[in-house]
């Protein structure tokens, strides 16, 4: 058992970043369910956004997601986070939504598309520039539907030549995360389809290309505390895509279907010392909302990958290595379950109150009126959605 | 090796349904990729799928989707049809596009909405009666997120009282065939999920009301020929929803993915003598062809569909059956493995020959003109895809 | 939040059934490890599971063997666990263990071997009249390897006429439950792989007949709680074997892998009032410790399970259904996440202590000696085991 | 199409290794059922070995596993092979079967344990040197069953150092081949799960360590045919373990299961030109035959991949290749499927007689009076199995 105020210290420095997506309509292939008082454009993104770190006081920063926040003057953009209490964090790059990528982008077979593909992500890095992101997340919807349809060699090669372009672009202090995914929208190949791939590429890239785990990405039954122990122990874990699934990719909020992994990642983290800022690895949530209110989703959300690194922080980790050590098979079980079965929302509520914050974030938020005010207030226009 | 002749006759006798959505625009939740000529109403849908048929002569009918296939008059959707050559088939209710249904339909926790979605389902079968079609066909996006979100078993109970009202309104020669789906667009419970919850509710509700088997519907490994063979011995297999996928409900072309389950599928229809129409087995196609083009994509399915039958019915069902009950595991299979491993091309090729079709229905379709036909045609108007 | 006097109650006088394999040697097809004071008979069984009992309270009956735990007088080995302070529980037959079972017993294309299979299911009758056992749990390795190696609708017959003659067998209060596995030792079909198929054979037998659920016998994603919500819906619950995996039939301590998962099982439970033993749903353990000391294995696993049910009951029933019928997502989830997310382990400590137990009962167990006594005592002979 | 001759060629160079433990009985947890004949030391398994060769023409080499194979004098058993017609393939190891290694074997927390395995791994490699075998196929069982239970990236450590003694220790022209297992018998983690993780540690190693992959060794749903061009690409195919699965590491006959994938992964084979003996791909069998005869069942296996290597090498390559750039996706896929549903019996019977043998090795086999001539000749003594 840590000293408390050290697991109070770390649960304070500890950041996590929202995606500006969830605070949009988002559904399946078989329908979109419209909500009132999303968002209508990228700038009520940011003042949703602000709203979860207004009452979890951990999450200071908001994605993006070219070009469905495209903005004349991302100075503006991010002025406008700046003085709602938040900052732009990472780009994300889009290259599967338009026409001319239904047979993929930086892998398409026809060069003109690849160039179009590889434009776009240059412009992502011009983004960056003028909101001082730090992050160009990259998830290539690359794939095949059918045996034969393409060339799988073929198709690294093209990837290999667009990511280098990219990490030639950056500048100092930008990092590109390249992701991966075993499937969706691709049914046969998916060109970055697990960790090996995506490791592979970004060892041949250097130092600033990371690997991004997505925790939904997998395929049944993959273990995926031992991909971040991997990844952190090459030092090229360069964030996550938090979210939750009990089948393939469902993007529910993270920690509500399987709070046990959650758990043990973090302990991972915590074990390796890369919870802090400083040791590069960027927490995100990559959510859809697709059935429940956005803001009170996204504030639930944070608070259970809280509760997940308070309980990974509470581990008695000598007494966890000591039995390791010994063979005890049962009691170093019973020292990781000890903690993950401790109630930790009482420390949580302390630490809030600390903070300044009211103890339950989500009560205090559905107390504040904000919900009534977007609805009443967020009429006429297009509401912001996937692919909007 | 059965009579060629017995073969052949089986296979002329074979029908298959096409899906009306499969010529429509489709796509994943991340994008729907547009394509030339695609239809713009249910008349130019029953065109091109009388293109289908005109190549293939074992595909007479096509299902409709209510509203996707939404007219005016049915009387004179089904005339236009007849006059293409084909009939209109089944006819499959859709409650899961609307934003009423974001909890659910005929489950959903408000009785006004389950209400509307009872109205819904009737109306279809008042389409019924104006088509002439036998099966109503209904899969049900019903479920839930989050643990917790709603009471399974009250679910449950809202279910059985639908489809009670629904099956006390069809009529003589008419039928219900409900589907059932491991998940998605419901991430954590779907309330027909396998074939057990769906037989419970068929056998609940009486002889008209029968289990469709969609083949890209299962837990990863669930072993689809069995489930088929235990439909058939208790008399309730009402038909076929044929696709194929390698990870979820993919929606590929069928035998696309895994030609040797197909085969192994319709051995066990074949062996059960339920391939004849009047067995009541329907053979539907529902594929979504993403970024393929349409009709030359339902004709390969088409013909996908006939080898796996034509293999199935040149099997030695004798030598098998001598084989299996000698315990003689390599023998029996190696029967099954020779029957599969036949080149059928040639045989079904002249089995269209003698039907008075080209051999290969693809190269016919290609070099017929109707693709460059339709593209230059249909400009203007919406194209028909996914919840259009 | 019920009353805990209440909830208190109901988990003392919960009743949790213990395996005597697993107290024996097990492994996997690579290598069963052998550990020291392992039983050598079934009376050192029944002082092992005993020992479970003494520190839980909660544990009172050993199922057996067949013929694993023969013994020539089986009323000796009921007085001797009578003693030890148990009774003896389930008769579980095998099937599966005799070369003879090669290509399946009841289920074989011999009728030779059917016949032998079926005279050991009968003899197990036999043995619950010895050892007043309630449940005769029917487990069948029967399958098949390859496709084509025997006919799937073939094997039903034999199956079903298998089980009717057992049925037939069962005297006053008897009970046989079916239980289903996907796949393993058989890795083509199974011929009970399901639900859906036990409970097609369940409800023909007649009301004697339940199914068990397995909790490591699914497919991949598949929804257990949804399944045992319908199994008790229809009134068709037998029981439970508990253990927990990650991948296949691990086999591992049951809340070990998916706590929460454990939890939503056992909310179903509760909710249907299905928890108190005179509702007819045994709740067994059926698990193997390859690699951890058997008796401390199995007091956690008890552990476990209570916790599981404490938190089910603690749920806030009422807050849980409003929320559900209003629709509001995020409540609801909330509700059950509150139960899930207490500290259960100080009440149940308290509960223990009121039953004259000790609050931790593995640190009890391991400061008794037992542990050190039996490796002493048991030197020679065979330690039971799979298969022993 | 290839040029026939071409064709037939290449399938008479190919070269497929058996096995020496698919000759003796095996089984699952549940049964290992014995077989009349099988063979009772390694010289036995050599002579049913050669069998195969004998029928086949294009298996001349049997893998051997120590200590399964231990002999007192390899060369004799060399010698012994040779005499039959064939070699001694690669060595495998195996530090899964002492009851020293329940928590693990190179990466056990006990460093006396770890010694004792790296000493093993040693042997083996003075067993190369005797039999002149090229390849040491490393598998490790080392995992852990509990979260908690070990330290995930400790126990990387461990492996590396291991490895890196043994790499240290392989003479001119020989090679590790280290392989990787998602899971069985390590139920929690496994310490080299995945192809990613067996690259990481080939790279670290150096060029003479390769990654082997087991076809029935990944999770539900994962594209081998993807990694096998990876690997492939990255000149780090060492090798594979050919069998088929359904559900988890089955071990059937290969091409039983999913013939259509055995030809994918055989199509990236032939397209990378590594095919041919000197491109340093081994192509080997791992197999187990529960239920039915050894020899006959490898002769089956053998076939199983001539007929898809035969089916990957007619594929039209140029016709492919013009409609993949094109972006034709249904064109491509029929060049595929052309290949795939060509019937290539016929071609391997003529190639066979060809080669002097018979067109049918199965038939010729089982009209050969060898099998006849096993059973009576080996009585007595114990059949050889896994851990025997």
């Amino acid at each position: 058992m840590r000293d408390l105020t050290a697991v109070k210290d770390a649960l304070k420095d500890h950041r996590i970043e929202l995606p500006s997506w969830a605070f949009g309509n988002s559904g399946t292939r078989f329908k979109v369910f419209g909500q009132p008082g999303v968002p209508r454009d990228p700038f009520e993104k940011a003042d949703d956004a602000a709203q979860v770190h207004r009452y979890t006081g951990v999450a200071p920063a908001m994605a993006v997601h070219i070009p469905w926040d495209k903005v004349a003057e991302y100075d503006a953009l991010a002025a406008h986070a700046k003085a709602a209490g938040i900052t732009i964090g990472a780009v994300n790059s889009n290259v599967f939504q338009d026409d001319d990528y239904m047979l993929g982008s930086v892998c398409n077979p026809d060069p003109k598309v690849r160039k179009k593909a590889l434009a776009h992500l240059l412009d992502c890095v011009d983004i960056m520039d003028a909101t001082g992101s730090r992050d160009l997340k990259l998830w290539f919807a690359d794939g095949t539907n059918y045996p034969g349809q393409d060339d799988i060699a073929a198709r690294q090669d093209r990837m290999a030549e667009a990511l280098a372009a990219v990490y030639a672009r950056l500048g100092p202090g930008q990092r590109m995360l390249v992701e991966y995914k075993l499937f969706e929208p691709s049914f046969y190949t998916t060109d970055i389809p697990d960790w090996g791939t995506a490791l592979l590429h970004c060892t041949a890239l250097g130092p600033k290309a990371q690997v991004v785990v997505d925790t939904g990405h997998h395929a049944p039954g993959v273990n995926i505390e031992f991909i971040v122990a991997m990844l952190l122990k090459a030092g090229k874990l360069g964030g996550f895509d938090f979210n939750s699934r009990f089948y393939a990719d469902d993007d529910l909020m993270v920690g509500a279907a399987d709070p046990f992994q959650l758990f043990r990642i973090m302990h991972e983290v915590v074990k390796a010392g890369a919870l802090a800022p400083d040791a590069g690895v960027a927490f995100m949530l990559d959510q859809c909302h697709n059935i429940e209110p956005k803001i009170p989703a996204q504030i639930r959300s944070v608070m259970n990958v809280q509760e997940a690194v308070a309980k990974a922080l509470l581990l008695d980790e000598d007494a966890l290595h000591a039995a390791q050590l010994a063979g005890d098979v049962l009691a170093s079980n019973a020292v990781l379950m000890d903690a993950y079965n401790t109630d930790v929302r009482p420390l949580l509520a302390e630490l809030r109150q600390e903070m300044g914050l009211a103890p339950d974030p989500v009560r205090a938020y559905l107390a504040s009126g904000y919900a009534e005010k977007i609805i009443a207030e967020r009429v006429g226009g297009n509401a912001a959605g996937w692919g909007a």
